[in-house]
């Protein structure tokens, strides 16, 4: 796939903050680091309250880490599409996640007209082999040609 | 399954409030309101904070409510076991949720000796049909024989 | 949902041996049991040959229950459909299926345009609780109005 | 895991036979054509008893072939260990399988003592892009130290 991001790191970044104020608010610290037709890479830094006893992360926060992933993914391929909805996301949790930075990478495996599918890889700075792998699909709005809104 | 539970609410309550305390945080109002021997119910009052755009509440909110049923429906069944760990957990998004209440009801389909797997069905005050469902696996850790720490 | 189904169990019968060769083969056995707006059960008697070491089923002949079962349940609900395909099954294995007869039931969780999701359960003659339990969704060809073929 | 596998091929093939007549029966020509600690790739000749009307090949046959390259991955890698059981299968189906040979590639994400999870790609000869996408985890069988049954 070598066609360009539908839409810019910082595009995804203004519009997702708007649009998903409890993932995106400053204070968090998600970050999008990378785009690409068809993938993305997400970096969720440390934060002490998604901390359970034993010093693990709590796996909400690994499943809205792959669900960012997926939606970044998606209007990286596709442009803006606010109607794009999660329909399935499954999830196997690997390994006890450290107190630290995570990072996930997300693949689109198909992008129809329809349906998107998505797997998600995370990990965790200083583990080796993934903390959590997830696949995922969107429903993409039937829109006639020439109406996805375009990015400003 | 007409054993009791191995917890009652109040005891579930107090310790999730320690283990899951972005989940059970008094502010997110989130009420465990039944447990028997194989399953609960739980329900979250609606929080603006979990709204998006259009009006609907976020994924988010919805895998983290069939993750914490889920735990609440193992710990009523097998009692306090702090090591069970999430391992699989796969939702499909049924149907756009209101801003309204939610309400999950959670029902194990196997408590093995390793592992237990449940189905979770969210609903939404007012919306016919399920809004979401989920199963999930846990892995109990092995424990010798009388070593379940009993509830306080 | 208290609308007949859309196709009667003879309709679907026949038309599954042409459609499904394998699994509808006479030899077989596979049988349509009940159908109804919404849902069906399916029943596969015991065949040696779907037996693996130690007297277990095949995990295969159960989760070819369960996508039989769940294309049944779609048909049943919005008639001769040949080009609605399954795009996701999830299967958790819950106890071993003891060699005797199968019955799947499965229930349409959503009927919507696009996509139809069920849940599937798997059980035995002589077990008590499900051998297996399945989720599912079908892709729903887009026809114009008026353009599902009628079931002859 | 630079580890060599614990089973070879040709070892691997020869209990398989045994093990899963149906799947492995010689006129199938299902055959496993590498195999390293942590995967493996496995080839299904094209049958014509596997297709369906339209001429794509059956589901069926692409969750046959995803569940025997995870647990040809999963021999591979912990040896022969008869009662290890599917507990989990997800699979995407992703792209109609034209008539021809099928190809599965298996990754384990996971290799614990009590639990294997590994991905699976599905494609064919011809086709870009996987036709299929699969996560499956396998419950390892607790055996006392030693007793892990060597391949003869």
């Amino acid at each position: 796939m070598e066609r360009p991001p539908a839409l810019t790191m910082e595009e995804l970044g203004r519009r997702l903050g708007a649009e998903f104020p409890e993932a995106f608010a400053p204070e968090n610290g998600l970050a999008i680091t990378a785009v690409w037709y068809g993938g993305c890479r997400v970096r969720q830094p440390f934060r002490p309250s998604s901390l359970r006893p034993g010093g693990t992360i709590s796996g909400v926060t690994l499943m809205m880490l792959a669900d960012v992933s997926m939606y970044v993914a998606v209007l990286a391929s596709i442009g803006w599409m606010p109607l794009a909805v999660t329909t399935n996301l499954t999830i196997n949790f690997l390994r006890k996640p450290p107190p630290a930075a995570l990072h996930a990478e997300c693949r689109l495996l198909k992008l129809g007209k329809r349906l998107a599918v998505g797997e998600i890889a995370i990990g965790s700075d200083g583990v080796a082999g993934p903390l959590a792998h997830a696949t995922s699909t969107y429903s993409i709005p039937r829109t006639e040609i020439g109406t996805i809104i375009p990015s400003p």
